[in-house]
């Protein structure tokens, strides 16, 4: 019997954890404190922003949605950034992408400050993962740190286990392959240019998708062993306008030995990590 | 016939670009400079540093080994640096490792200003690598950076073809991942850890070995096929004082398309990176 990785459990758990921590930080004078800044109306920036916000103010911080306008003046965009960044009342602080065409050059992860950058994408944040130097001090990638936790808090050994992910980004891809690496994992990372990509996905443990296309992975990517467990970080729209991942959910439950929905899977351990992070980013300030 | 990957030939080629540009930055008024940091007397490090010094040299570059006492005061050794760091005199920098117990515990890459680690372990540096955001205002470390261009030279395709890198540090395992990964290679990063490490090696296309045991990889590793490309970057010792690398030359040169000797081989590669990193900084300083 195939096991889903709801993240439903794991989420409820750890949203207990955050409330008591939160409570607890506010008794000690600090009310953690989000910022997300959204640019334009883009559909599903307002629904991934909105469910962050909620998320934030159920466990009990404090999260603002600065929404700018499309046309936003690139210096008066960097000006908004650093005030953020100098904003003593103010933990964390997310840009959420994608940015319209005249933002795009910038590199999101130098604009927010390190000690705010509660979405990991900062390079001292990222090199803390590249290096396994991890600490309080740093913070890593929200999705890459969701998917750790989902397996861990599912029995699901990673050290020693073979990963192939699919998907080299800065988001997912190559942040997660440092993480697992760092847990002992052996782990191939691969994209547009990988060559009989089956023949890798049928011999490992754990496969990650991270690419954004629908039913990319279908049972001819498995082995016939199905012990394998699949992790699907694909947030896609279908045909028939429903939110889908990357892999064909339906060719694929009966085959495997675990696998995460979407949506209810990897989607909510990125906002739980993203709280955890700003939890922590406040607790840093508390101990300053 | 097994090509043997020997560098000469490549060295030959970069050293008589490399003294060209040094002549011109020389005539524009800039003689590129390199300090050594080289704390107490470990055999190996001495040879390591003086055959940089040689070298740089040799290509019309000014460079100084700094030696240190086994038992430098923590702070005057900082201060050293410190002022390394703030000498407009002075193009690039390296700490040749290992250090002393007492200094063990500093993150090296944090110490040598980023605009002087030629050695390329600096977090702003190591960050460029993993984001593939290259630029002349970054160095790559050293001996991934030789190695590509090893592979580059000896008209090795990377592109496509799969990995497999044995040992995961900072300072070849983790950055060699990246840069090969933005050249589209699929690369698997192994460690003590791998489980089934024939398996892998047997499958891929080109083997890099970076775990420092002599012997470690022979002809159990390899496809049947002879088709594979061997990159050995260990600098070991055999049990007669020779020196050695990872691999178990004489049971696999028959077995595989190209090989790299030790020494002759990565070694050579990684001086010549060091010098057109210094190359580099010293233009980038023109160019203010």
């Amino acid at each position: 019997m195939t096991q889903i990785l709801n993240s439903s459990p794991v989420k409820k758990k750890i949203t207990k954890e955050l409330k008591s921590e939160c409570k607890k930080l506010i008794e000690n004078g600090i009310q953690p404190y989000l910022k997300v800044i959204l640019v334009g109306n883009n559909p599903a920036s307002l629904v991934y922003t909105t469910n962050k916000k909620k998320y934030c103010e159920k466990i009990g911080a404090k999260c603002d949605i600065v929404s700018l306008s499309e046309n936003i003046d690139l210096n008066l965009f960097l000006e908004i950034i650093y005030e953020i960044n100098h904003d003593d009342q103010v933990h964390g602080c997310i840009i959420q992408l994608p940015l319209p065409k005249h933002l795009s050059h910038l590199d999101v992860g130098q604009l927010v400050a390190e000690n705010k950058d509660v979405d990991g994408f900062h390079p001292n944040n990222l090199y803390s993962v590249l290096s396994n130097q991890t600490s309080q001090n740093h913070f890593i990638s929200c999705t890459p740190k969701g998917i750790i936790t989902l397996l861990q808090e599912n029995f699901i050994e990673i050290s020693g286990k073979r990963v192939v992910i699919v998907g080299r980004s800065m988001i997912v891809g190559k942040p997660l392959f440092c993480l697992l690496t760092n847990h002992d994992a052996t782990v191939t990372l691969c994209h547009s240019k990988t060559e009989n990509l089956r023949e890798l996905t049928k011999q490992c443990d754990i496969i990650v998708s991270a690419v954004g296309i629908p039913n990319f992975i279908d049972e001819t990517y498995l082995s016939p062993k199905k012990n394998q467990v699949i992790i699907d970080v694909g947030m896609n729209v279908d045909t028939a306008g429903l939110l889908c991942g990357d892999v064909d959910f339906d060719k694929v439950k009966d085959l495997v030995h675990s696998i995460t929905p979407v949506p209810g899977g990897v989607g909510p351990m990125t906002i739980v990590s993203l709280a955890q992070n700003l939890l922590q980013a406040a607790k840093n300030k508390l101990s300053l």
